[in-house]
């Protein structure tokens, strides 16, 4: 048996999320059909550092799988693409230890999310950006990243949908900011997000952007545990999980 | 009655094409059925200055329509765009003489082809860019293209199902291009373009990047008037309707 871990990369648009379900097209869904038909129809599991939800895109998605066969990784890359469609791309694949997963081995994770702040809209950048025509204050922004990073309880910043068996605390090492343009990029790392978690921090970063609350506000925000005391929850489309790093230095 | 000129966006990905077509999805059919909105049900016919094909980008495509309804060149477009689907959009109106007309005032228009010159795809990029992964000689492109500048019957670089009544001769000011990073641009200007006729001036100047043809074989191309002779039809993604100038100097 060889365990093969895959980076990948895919356009979320066009996916139900990435976990496989029955009826619906998934990221998941497209490379187990992938693996089935290099494996003449046997079923291989993927298994993914974590899901993303529909729309959401991925720059560096990571997974491992297990297979008899014997390919080199130049190969695999190979295989495997030629059977995804043109919206899922893996870009590296190296054999891995037995010990390695693909989840339970993550160190930090990172997620991007970009807004296009600008009165007009842009056809081209509908999928890809969420456009937000209001003006905001970069600078508080900023100031108010600073508190969401550092060990939380993230329980006002993540769905009231989220797993209310499993604990709320994480850490981020990075919550950062800046315009480019007329886009705007938020960064994002830590060692785990809750389900909506960077989409609910970068809508309060908004609303502290537009002057409803105050960089200052943020501590009484994590005290409240309350997901209704939260900004909102943005749109997929301007969210990209951007890369997977793991305990043993790779990514 | 008053003349509306409208510029607008879309991106052609999920269009088959400008013009309107019974049972599907087309640029003028959103457009007309925004504007019947507006007038009560009443069918307004807009008036295209070309047509693009499926799959076709437009950054600045340019239209005219005839309305007994006063609005505001501001409020046309704020109730146009407000009944247009996300991936059309209004950015210019403007109330022009009854003299204007979209099609048969134009004095120019420039079409851009982009394309992605890596050896690997990016799942972003792949309705926006031509994933073209094979090395090519940028200084031969630009020495080439300069031969398609001029006056010429432009029968070799159209589509054979080109309007064979017509003229094939036409003006073009500029055929350039230039690399930015992975990316290739190409620049294409001229008085008129005929079926297919960027995109495969693009597919022969290609050809001359991987030293298929040599720019000074273009001449005899030219001469040979055969569409057999001319370089392949590149796909539709990557083709760009940048602007359109009118002979009134507006754009």
């Amino acid at each position: 048996m060889a365990k093969i871990k895959c980076v990948f990369s895919y356009d979320g648009t066009n996916f139900s999320g990435l976990q496989i379900q029955p009826q619906v097209r998934t990221v998941q869904g497209e490379l187990e059909k992938a693996l089935a038909k290099i494996h003449k129809g046997a079923h291989i599991p993927i298994h993914p550092s974590g899901r993303t939800d529909k729309g959401v895109h991925a720059k560096a998605q990571t997974a491992h799988f297990e297979t008899d066969y014997r390919l080199t990784p130049a190969d695999w890359k190979r295989a495997i693409n030629s059977l995804l469609p043109p919206d899922i791309h893996v870009d590296k694949t190296e054999q891995v230890p037995d010990s390695f997963h693909a989840r339970f081995d993550v160190l930090e994770k990172e997620y991007r999310y970009y807004i296009l702040n600008d009165a007009e809209p842009d056809v081209f950048k509908q999928n890809y950006l969420y456009h937000y025509p209001y003006q905001v204050d970069i600078k508080k922004m900023q100031e108010a990243g600073k508190f969401f990073e550092g060990t939380h309880d993230f329980t006002t910043f993540s769905s009231a949908k989220a797993d209310i068996k499993g604990s709320r605390i994480r850490t981020l090492y990075e919550v950062s900011c800046q315009l480019n343009g007329s886009e705007i990029e938020f960064v994002l790392r830590g060692n785990g997000f809750l389900y909506n978690m960077v989409r609910i921090i970068v809508g309060t970063l908004l609303d502290v952007g537009r002057g409803k609350q105050n960089p200052s506000d943020i501590a009484a925000l994590f005290a409240m545990k309350d997901r209704q005391a939260g900004g909102d929850t943005l749109p997929p489309q301007g969210l990209y999980l951007w890369q997977v790093r793991y305990t043993d230095g790779s990514s």
